[in-house]
């Protein structure tokens, strides 16, 4: 029988989804399974295994499945494990050899794994707003700020397999917010949903600026935009700091790879009406003249589940 | 007869060195002549020319010259030209086709062209410290900021060719000083031979401190290196803030494509008694966890003069 489907694999914190893709990018079954209802990696790979068979069955896809591809945090490509990833109740403190288990568990259907960013940028490259670029740089706005660099048409790895922790570039060089990671001043501590969240909560805290969102108990970067949806120039100005913070950044790494455009994905990137002219203005007012005005700046054009499966599913078809 | 040898050239704002080279990167002969004698392109090329000749007959290479390399301020690898060179008398406002005017001064023999810190890159990954390396960044540190980054064993030129201007990211952010590029806050503005020389000269003018350095006219960084040699509190401190703002700005580079080793180069490069410790200290301060410690600090292991040479020399040999 040809093996003619793929299957795609995006693992999260809280959940993960798994499709089943053919060639021309067809989400043809999908299912979602839980990713933190366990400590033990081992019993993750065998749901994650029987949801796939499951799946299989559904689509009569016995015998075609060509390759596995997973797109999971700290994943590494080169050697398919996980490795010290504190987002994944499994994985922290420890070296996980996912691509291998995973094989193992599914008749040794080969598996190929990433970053869930660099996934991202294979399914957008693949399917996506960057159909047809050969350099590009994918930054995810999530909970976190990710990013999945391509040049010349290949994914950047670099020479450990980690290549492309963009979120974690110095935006604040002093006095900085600490970061997740144990930094100061990262752009992911201003620049993803949690760091709109925490320019919410400072702003309010320093100022005594009306807004509708001093109604509210806890504050989300949702509620940020749903706010300046209704005109709050409080909320419109965190946007702006945000985009221009984002913006400033970008200059640098449009020095360093020269990309045709940058791809913006993710929860946050949803606030493009607010954030896309502090973005431009900040990326353009930054950048050597050589590029000013030059660079594209675009949003996912995937759906935001199909997008991550997409992604990995593209990394199977490599196998 | 064979075509066994190929010729290096690195174009400089003031002279500009040739060399024929072996297959083994021996310099079987070279010349200097100078950039900065006319204001039209076309008088330089001749002379370019002139002088090639005059190696090749010397060298009895004549019918043996697979290709000349060249390496140019803005050149631009794609297109083989170089693009608007300020630091060229005959260079700016305008795009040159250097390559194709330069073969076919030669009777036609392939002229490949790149910037002059790609060159150098490609001439330590061939010959110099960086010799067995897929992952490196070169930054050369001369009168301005350059450099070449290397991923997977290529050279990365991005969209447009001109990938790598790592001296324009963004040192200082506010405040920063402005720099040759219209700019402020530009890592060249700190981290080259003139941004020392202007620390030297606001630290002078802005505190009491005693240094050698006050008896001096107009001072340059080899004035800054000598004193910090004698033992200048002034000096050696001027050297550790350098050091520190290029570590801090290398941990960003680690952060982007994960390499093997940073490779410094360039005449600065040579005080790195005074620049290795600040540089180190801050790099690892500032990467993520999973690089600190990691990632190595190299020093040009070539002859400066003949780097460029063979750099530009290695291109040609992919002709």
């Amino acid at each position: 029988m040809a093996k003619d489907l793929v299957i795609g694999i995006d693992v999260g914190g809280q959940t993960s989804k798994c499709g089943i893709v053919d060639a021309r990018g067809t989400v043809l079954a999908q299912t979602v399974i839980r990713s933190d209802e366990t400590t033990d990696h081992d019993v993750f790979i065998a749901s994650l295994a029987e949801a796939l068979n499951h799946i299989i069955a559904e689509a009569g896809a016995e015998g075609r499945i060509r390759g596995i591809g997973v797109g999971a945090p700290n994943g590494n490509y080169y050697t398919g494990t996980i490795e010290y990833a504190p987002n994944l109740k499994w994985g922290g403190a420890k070296v996980i050899p996912f691509a291998k288990l995973l094989s193992d568990q599914m008749n040794g259907i080969p598996v190929s794994l990433t970053n869930d960013a660099n996934a991202a940028a294979v399914g957008e490259m693949t399917y996506g707003a960057a159909r047809g670029m050969k350099n590009f740089i994918m930054i995810t706005l999530g909970t976190g700020v990710g990013s999945g660099i391509v040049i010349n048409g290949e994914v950047v790895y670099g020479h450990d397999g980690f290549a492309g922790e963009l979120g974690h570039t110095c935006a604040v060089r002093h006095n900085g917010r600490v970061c997740g990671c144990g930094k100061t001043g990262c752009l992911e501590a201003y620049c993803s949903a949690t760091g709109v969240a925490r320019t919410a909560r400072e702003w309010l805290e320093m100022t005594d600026e009306p807004s509708e969102l001093r109604s509210l108990d806890k504050i989300t970067s949702k509620d940020v935009y749903d706010a300046a949806k209704d005109g709050d120039k409080l909320a419109i100005k965190i946007f702006e700091y945000t985009g221009r913070i984002l913006g400033e950044k970008l200059a640098d790494f449009i020095e360093f790879s020269a990309p045709e455009a940058i791809v913006l994905f993710g929860g946050l990137a949803r606030s493009k009406e607010f954030l896309t002219e502090p973005i431009l203005n900040a990326m353009n007012a930054n950048v050597l003249p050589l590029w000013r005005n030059k660079v594209k700046l675009v949003y996912s054009s995937l759906k935001e589940s199909d997008a991550a499966i997409l992604g990995a599913s593209a990394l199977a078809w490599e196998l």
